[in-house]
């Protein structure tokens, strides 16, 4: 398939991800919710997130690991803390309402939390992130994953990549938005080099007996490695008790691995913060005091070479600018995507867009 | 001074260090807490957040840029968000006594979330987040510093080294706690190797030029670099911001150098967090579970001439009790201590206790 046919509008490409979702048994409402949070991490070129994991989806929907519901259960509901069981529903899905109630629960007490038991991949965490800082509240969302990373001197997996997202509301057009894994690199992306078969940087993992390496498939069977060494190994162990044990839920190697039998539940837990800043001072003036921080960073000296220093976000949002409407496929998940709309009976968008977009 | 004249009893040393704060202006029960503190940091290995602090503190106490005040003002306090007025005060008392009230709004509230501005320097942070730990909480305690590393790319200070610590209950004898500062080394570990004459590793620091340095002079007029990378930047630029803007204290380059002109405030603001584990779940099954997961990683396969594997906060606890109550003082810092004690009058234990304790 050419470049130019891999070169779908965003909206068709969201509207045959809902479709195939659908077909594949999830419901329409929910498909349409992550087909949008799968673009959208296209666009953002946060690949390893976007819907090159559509056949996981696709095969965990169709094997039953991922439930078909569209709602989480409450399992208690105190002042501003909430527990809920996600019933291994959708993640996009579950996490964009568990955000909901985490604000609504921070403009009535300050601050909200809610905890996932039972959940499932939930695509990027700054997205649920952004959508509290939208709201103008301060958004921490945190997930656990099956153990990926040793312990600094191990050798055997003992944390996740456990990523943090957080958010701050800005009066800027860029968003304000750290959304970090703990490791030195996204599984994802390993497994977006293994699809292009391409060699990864010895700084991402090691093999399973602890050694250096730079071949993707070596690195999926092997460990990833912690960010900062220790530092990223304990934050890593932290995220995982508080998503795992506030919501009585998977830590450590209870939850199961993603790309591992799809018929058996993903179970990770999830965290969401919400804190409304207008109960701590005025959002406005802290809306222009964020966008004046980001500023200060991006007009900061530069080293030689550097064209452009960025504020936590920045790159993302100004991917997602330059993207223009339009998702670029890699050829494998292209290829993938059309067995898939082929399988599910759906049409594929990829030969009927062939009119060039250009780069803003 | 010997190194047996150098080894003072932490009650004694104690007992000295309160006398020499109150002698330098501050109030009997401030004088103890900051005393406290500065010991523990000591007993656990932390010694940037240790005794070798006193004559900042001692010559800002002095010069009226940390006040004498016993307790912060309240600024608002709105269900469970407080603003807080620290005036400038020692940072030891107004961060307990900030963190006590993070602790009550969560009782009531699930969260409480006490932000501090016009804060002095609070030692090491993981204090505070062990303090709600210890009450069954979640604790999370960050504060901004002035910057002192770069953006990824930049050629000048961008974001302080803001430290994020994070604790949780556990009925283990361990304390669980993530105290970590955003850079890959803490400035008063670059200060403690220049006191000792040491050279630096070439990751902790680049000059003020952002060329690589080994020499501590060099990069305490350089630049700390983050951990991590672009993940260390963010995450303390987005600590910096939740500090600073919540509280509408300083943030960025607001914040004034620790070991600049003693007449000025330092004026840093601190966030405290405390979560009520009881209004998620069982407190007793969390505490269990929590040490169970610690356990696991202390347990787990260790790669070859690796004699442990430990969870986050069990070095310290292990630095502590191999203390066995007695810190040994580097000689710098003992003369430094013994100058004061003249000044202000202070009786020095340093050649009152000679005994040898074994470690256990």
């Amino acid at each position: 398939m050419s470049e130019q046919a891999r070169r779908i509008p965003a909206d068709d490409l969201r509207a045959f991800m809902a479709q195939l979702f659908h077909a594949a048994g999830a419901p329409q409402g929910a498909a349409e919710v992550v087909a949008d949070g799968l673009v959208e991490a296209d666009l953002m070129g946060l690949r390893s997130h976007g819907v090159m994991l559509a056949d996981m989806y696709i095969e965990r929907l169709r094997k039953g690991s991922v439930s078909r519901g569209e709602s989480a259960t409450v399992v208690s509901n105190r002042h501003g803390a909430v527990v809920l069981d996600a019933g291994h529903a959708l993640g996009h899905v579950t996490g964009a309402r568990a955000m909901d109630m985490a604000i609504a629960k921070a403009r009535e007490f300050a601050a909200g939390i809610v905890t996932v038991r039972h959940g499932f991949h939930f695509g990027a965490a700054g997205r649920y992130a952004r959508q509290a800082a939208e709201a103008g509240c301060i958004g921490i969302a945190m997930c656990n994953t099956r153990p990926l990373m040793p312990a600094p001197g191990g050798a055997e997996r003992a944390v996740g990549n456990n990523p943090i997202a957080i958010a701050v509301p800005t009066d800027g057009d860029i968003p304000i938005v750290l959304d970090m894994a703990t490791s030195e690199a996204a599984m994802g992306k390993i497994r977006m080099a293994e699809k292009a078969g391409e060699a990864i940087p010895e700084s991402w993992a090691v093999t399973a007996r602890g050694t250096p390496t730079t071949d993707p498939a070596e690195a999926i069977k092997g460990m990833l490695l912690p960010s900062g060494g220790a530092k990223g190994f304990g934050l890593s162990f932290m995220i995982d008790l508080l998503c795992g044990l506030l919501a009585q839920g998977a830590t450590g190697p209870q939850v199961q691995p993603l790309y591992g039998d799809f018929a058996t539940p993903y179970d990770c837990s999830h965290l969401f913060i919400a804190a409304d800043v207008a109960h701590f001072c005025d959002l406005a003036v802290f809306r222009q005091q964020a966008a004046a921080a980001a500023e200060r960073i991006r007009t900061g000296a530069r080293a030689p070479g550097v064209t452009g220093l960025f504020a936590p976000g920045e790159i993302e949002w100004r991917r997602q600018q330059d993207a223009d409407g339009v998702v670029t496929l890699d050829e494998p998940v292209a290829t993938m995507l059309a067995r898939y709309a082929g399988e599910l009976g759906v049409t594929a968008p990829f030969h009927e867009s062939t009119r060039e977009k250009r780069h803003a």
